[in-house]
């Protein structure tokens, strides 16, 4: 599996007339050689020469785990009082070019700094092929993101039916996350939202002190980080009985949700997509206060390509794997979002995410 | 206080000759604002002008909690379909000649997507106020990271009296984090690191299904978040009766954890304190497994500036706050290592990690 994403970087780099290629985003150096690593500010490459073998550089303290899960045996390592740089320049062949780099990861800084003991005449992007192949899952990498998918659910399902009034938001995140990992699960997968009420109108809000009310939308939206994968589901729940407006919202919400999922299948455009969830809120009056993309792509990161707006005139195939998640925020009354995860598949989808999605009344 | 940040960094862009200044790492804009997001891929940026009025650009998602948060209320958004470039380049001063960037944060992507947009002459580093501020933390900010070692502390003691043998490493990190957050932390620092037995000799392991074993060294490398701070402290238990050598190597570290926190004044270097640790493990005859640096800076980041490591000749100030964790690391057998955070004061130092170091034995 290794050798065959390595050989696809080298066609790209054969085909665009790179030498060598170094890969530094920590998930990229997992997904061609096994070893997942979080190197913090030190430094870690992935060398992929046009010819001749691939080396990996690797922080001294993380020799002996590069050495078990790596399927790249040649280590070349660096302490912390090395120049990294020094090393990556005995492991790039002689004579470089041009280099390959993943210019959506590097930083000015380091590139500067790279620069100057590394002297290739070009530096060019090469996340191309990288990015071509995450958009496609394996069946590999399906199962996974199911089995990530699997995980929140259950640990969404273990919490909801406790919710009392009185139970603050960041109680109930302490309880989603307890159960995340007590299902097995490495952890969340983005910091684990849940919020009640008014705040529930926050896209981006953090769960606090707000105790849940009833009257309050609860909203959770979460994920957890498995085996190098992730999930990523909204669901918005009612807390007792809610107003008529807020039923209004959720019902509008899941309208959109499921005419987009309805309009996925090998062909459509994302723009499409978007699109068709738009006009369903807008058309019900709500259009102004859905105020982000319908959804985003989804596999060893939680944001990753592609990006589900209305202007992405991308076509869909089958193996894309995304988030469809239109949402309508109140500012001060409350907000809903239903977000699944869906597959594009032969000839339809397949909706990863089976979390039951009719409007559900808790705390009671 | 977000106005008197602002100043130096005015004050530095007028002595370097910058004309306006674009801060993009979100806690950094969350020092000089107050307002702190997770922007993920979205665009987020301060510009600070060297004359007129500064202005924060938010995704267009955030902008309800940008403007209750931010201290700057001249806020501009760009939605998800938006060049936020194009959105930059209308908040920047006409006539741009040099912009001041963090290059550490900013990726080469970004910065040639911006350059397309908005052609400065030249593009300098702006980050040295923002390291030297952070380097000497205020009242408030040592207030906050003694509450983070704090909540680590008791989230520790709260776990560690209950373990048996038979329970995994990865149980362990989810009680852990369940404490963490049930005693009020936003959530830990970092992946909890919880370590039993010659999975303790792997400074960067991945706890798993690895049972707890009378015997074993178990080693929690933990740290929380909190109010935009954080902590990181290491201690290491033995689980029942373990052997000499695990005992000696303990006592090892632990003597080198006090020698170099009895060096902490200021005036003394950075490499020497690396070398006290050092010279105390060597001696022992167990140097080559000592295979880190003695530690790093903590503030708002788990590893920022400084590195503390042998050839660092930079003189302690008061008011400097970094981690001191020697260890010693036998492949196959098991590991030591003991961290604590110190804060450099004006006559030595406060060690603000108050845990027990004796070595305790526990799961009896």
């Amino acid at each position: 599996m290794y050798q065959e994403r390595i050989q696809r970087i080298l066609s790209y780099m054969k085909k665009t007339g790179i030498d060598a290629a170094l890969i530094t985003q920590p998930k990229h150096v997992y997904y061609l050689t096994g070893f997942l690593t979080n190197p913090h500010e030190r430094f870690l490459g992935l060398v992929i020469p046009a010819a001749g073998e691939a080396a990996l550089i690797v922080p001294a303290l993380d020799r002996e785990a590069a050495m078990e899960a790596s399927s790249i045996k040649n280590i070349w390592t660096h302490s912390d009082t090395d120049n990294p740089y020094d090393v990556l320049k005995q492991a790039l062949p002689a004579g470089l070019k041009t280099l390959g780099l993943e210019k959506g990861h590097m930083t000015v800084e380091r590139f500067e700094a790279m620069g100057a003991v590394v002297a290739a005449d070009s530096y060019v992007d090469v996340e191309e092929p990288l990015r071509e192949m995450r958009l496609i899952k394996s069946a590999d990498e399906v199962a996974r993101l199911k089995r990530a998918v699997k995980l929140v659910e259950e640990a969404l399902e273990a919490v909801v039916g406790g919710i009392v009034p009185g139970v603050t938001e960041a109680e109930v995140v302490a309880e989603m996350e307890y159960q995340m990992k007590r299902l097995g699960a490495e952890g969340p997968a983005f910091s684990t939202m849940v919020l009640a009420g008014e705040k529930s109108a926050l896209p981006h809000g953090t769960p606090g002190s707000r105790q849940v009310r009833p009257g309050d939308l609860l909203l959770f939206d979460i994920g957890v980080q498995n085996d190098g994968y992730v999930s990523d589901i909204t669901r918005t729940f009612a807390v007792g009985d809610i107003s008529e407006q807020l039923k209004e919202i959720y019902e509008t919400v899941l309208a959109a949700n499921e005419a987009a999922i309805a309009q996925v299948r090998p062909g459509v455009t994302f723009a499409h997509l978007d699109q068709t969830a738009r006009r369903v809120i807008a058309d019900k009056g709500y259009g102004e206060y859905f105020i982000h993309r319908l959804g985003h792509g989804l596999g060893m990161d939680v944001h990753e390509y592609p990006s589900i707006h209305g202007q992405n005139q991308e076509v869909l195939r089958p193996g894309m794997v995304f988030t469809i998640e239109p949402g309508i925020y109140l500012p001060g009354v409350g907000g809903v979002r239903i977000e699944d995860d869906v597959l594009v598949t032969e000839d339809g989808c397949e909706v990863l995410s089976q979390y039951p999605k009719a409007l559900r009344v808790i705390g009671q």
